[in-house]
């Protein structure tokens, strides 16, 4: 069965995304409203980006640990700011029993099963941590505390979109403890750069690390930094967080440590996190009109063979000849699959790869054969060539890494073009509506980034910590400004 | 500061293990009722475990996928048994906002955002998953599927312990379509074959293979395959399932496929799981009065090195001799521990180390570096020895080998001289008090299993899949039997 066109980007980007992300086998909607399922392609992503992150989260010393998933309401309270941004929106647990129903229709709620404190499924775990750690921290000696979590949250979100914003959501919740406040702002900025580097690098997704406005600020937090990344049709998409809470959460919940002089002092913290929305931030960079583009680096399999064959015997002579190469490359590190299934047809197949992103494809059919070639084609450009067999490993690992920084270049020369100076607001309304970051004077207050939002629906996205000093006024208000702050219209 | 001792095993064996679970770091009891929090060095374990389970299954072709935390309620009545099952004792989410207290005391359920339909946290995870099933599946070319999720669930559990009863738990769940039902008991069998596999090898765990009684079978199945493992205190600890399901969830989701012969025919099922209660298994096994005795294969460090000095001086030389072999080691995969912080005494060091259950001790003094040699001690027998230093690195490689082998053979010599045959019921009353696995005859049917139950809190642990054949008489009955199942009281 041959599969119908996706959507265009220019016809629909919205829409685009959306089938593409079912029809690539990534993830779909379930039967509960607002919660995915993500399918064992996407999930095969996933994992590379979650072992990827772990190992570089394991190399600056941070550990695995496990936290419960309800957390019991009046916990949320205990910090005033926190439960203003979480508490709201949330799954709540009221009983812990269900019954036959007297009336003989299935299972009913027993009324008498009822919790004494409501538990909420978390929407993240700073409050059920600051109090565990309260028992684990008492000296200096403790400190510091570097732990993970690769866990599950809800968010009860009323519009939800396959991984940018899901009821349920993966992600991982670092959460550390420090004896100062240097350390911890240094632990903020350190995963920060953790997150970047993985972006770049592995996702092949260009990213501005900045530092979020008052309004944009984790709740509960003194410093939010972030990593901004910008889409095709141009807005923007908060890839990654970390935070500089201070004090606030050890206050909370009162934990305290003897410093090296006996005195006590409040233990300062930070937490970062990165979600199953990197998943989104993935397929609207790369991603094109016949599907999925995947980074090497990240795609389940890198490379596929497709044999052509008519007779089982055609079939036996190109698996017999391509087996040494695909052994090598297999030894190489490089995940090669072979695609020798009688199912459906190559033409099928290619159209298959094509839509799920894998980045080079070998074709080998009765011509090759006999001139002894192999067509390879590669995901990001659809350039194909053939070429002589026995250059076919050397070829195929230096392609790999070419198409990994291709697709970089790609969309940071995409970021570029789409990122412009901007001085008065009237050219910003206009240019707002165009995509893309502005960079503006901003006079450093609330009401005028509110104001802006109201009135353009774009956001500060962030303030680069790699900014030029450059005194300028603010676009709306006039008064003065230190530096440009990024504006766009975001996910 | 020097650890009071644990309370011995011959003194309160649960005592024992309560205090071990804790002082070794490996979980504790969370704010939330029943919910442990696994900390750090515990969590190390289990992602060793993860991580080893998890490579065995994909080399099976199964694949990881992740579905909904929350399940309607109605999908829990859809498959009769499964519901009398699981349904009953589960965290109920029946809201999905909270609001300011109109009094001003924090947060209330907001009476208005109640749920149509109330959503259960998964106890298990077959309903949801053959919802979306029924999705996915339409043509013999759709199957097997084969999909595994690694994920939390909860069961609303009144007396719980850590790791081995716990309100949630961490677990795989591994859940297959497959079009004929020899497939499917194959696949059941297989993943039984996987489990004891893992206990075996890696946790150096003997374990009985076996399919469970109907009174003990999983709710919803046609037969619950298990391995059965014995703790140190003679009671029995099931330490993983795999269900033949039949076709029991694809009739209650309606899910068909179009066989070969284009006739419909509903899809054939299986799942299989293991949970954080390995860890339990792991620890009752092996361990000690001194701590946490640790298989090498599993310990997140195999080998600790603690330098013994006074001066900075001392602590370098040693550090610079030792250099080299630390490095030899961890090339060749060792996973080696240099403990050279100043916090701690060396005597408060090897105490610790010894309930933590790393595996070899290494310590490093004068009088060594004036001899060139190193003491070696091992976790498993306590015993110490000083050899030369230039034979380490082969010595620690082969002595890793043999505890991993040692532990097993004790725990297996521990079973064989704990597991004897009964042939009257008088008889089985007083051998029940001492514990181990009793060999008999039983008629086959619930109601003397139940009897037995009642009368002796022993259960039919399972009916082993490797038995002599061997005619006689229940032990209770004295109806005729084909030959002996295992009997004991469990965990």
């Amino acid at each position: 069965m041959a599969k119908s066109k996706l959507t265009s980007r220019k016809e629909n980007y919205s829409e685009w995304y959306n089938q593409l992300v079912v029809r690539a086998d990534l993830a779909e909607q379930s039967a509960v409203r607002g919660c995915m399922v993500i399918k064992p392609y996407g999930y095969a992503i996933w994992e590379r980006m979650q072992s990827v992150l772990d190992g570089m989260f394991k190399s600056t010393g941070v550990k695995n640990a496990y936290f419960p998933l309800l957390i019991p309401k009046s916990f949320l309270c205990r910090e005033a700011e926190h439960v203003e941004g979480f508490a709201k929106e949330c799954a709540v647990v009221t009983h812990y029993r269900l019954k036959n129903d007297p009336e003989g229709k299935g299972v009913v709620v027993d009324p008498e099963a009822k919790l004494e404190e409501e538990l909420i499924v978390r929407p993240t775990s700073e409050t059920i941590i600051w109090s565990t750690y309260k028992n684990w921290i008492h000296s200096w000696r403790d400190l510091p505390i570097l732990c993970n979590q690769w866990a599950n949250v809800m968010r009860w979100e009323m519009r939800t979109r396959l991984f940018l914003r899901t009821a349920e959501f993966l992600w991982q919740e670092g959460h550390t403890a420090h004896a100062t406040k240097e350390e911890a702002e240094e632990e903020a900025r350190r995963m920060l750069d953790v997150y970047a580097e993985f972006a770049e690098k592995y996702m092949a997704v260009p990213v501005i690390k900045g530092v979020k406005s008052a309004n944009e600020r984790f709740a509960g937090a003194i410093n939010t930094y972030c990593i901004e990344a910008m889409m095709q049709d141009g807005k923007a998409l908060q890839a990654g967080t970390s935070h500089f809470l201070g004090q606030n959460f050890a206050k909370a919940f009162d934990v305290k440590f003897l410093n090296k002089e006996q005195k006590e002092e409040y233990v300062w913290a930070t937490s970062w996190g990165v979600s199953t929305r990197l998943m989104g931030a993935l397929i609207m960079t790369h991603s094109d009109d016949n599907g999925l583009v995947l980074p090497p680096l990240l795609a389940p399999e890198q490379v596929v063979l497709v044999p052509i064959f008519k007779q089982a015997e055609q079939l036996q002579a190109i698996l017999e000849r391509t087996a040494p190469a695909i052994d090598a490359l297999r030894k190489r590190g490089v995940r090669v699959l072979v695609d020798d299934s009688d199912k459906q047809t190559p033409g099928w197949k290619f159209a298959e790869y094509e839509l799920k992103g894998v980045p080079v494809r070998l074709a080998m059919g009765a011509i090759d054969m006999e001139n002894n070639t192999i067509e390879v084609s590669r995901r990001d450009t659809l350039a194909k060539e053939t070429i002589p067999f026995d250059s076919l490993v050397d070829h195929v690992i230096s392609l790999l890494d070419e198409i990994q920084q291709n697709i970089y270049k790609k969309a940071s020369d995409f970021r570029s073009a789409n990122t412009r100076k901007v001085d008065t607001y009237d050219e910003f309304k206009k240019e707002i509506e165009k995509g893309g970051f502005l960079l503006c004077h901003w006079d450093g207050t609330s009401e005028t980034e509110e104001r802006i939002k109201a009135e353009t629906k774009a956001t500060i996205r962030c303030i680069p910590l790699e900014r030029d000093e450059e005194k300028g006024k603010c676009m709306v208000t006039g008064r003065p400004s230190v530096g440009r702050v990024i504006f766009a219209r975001s996910y």
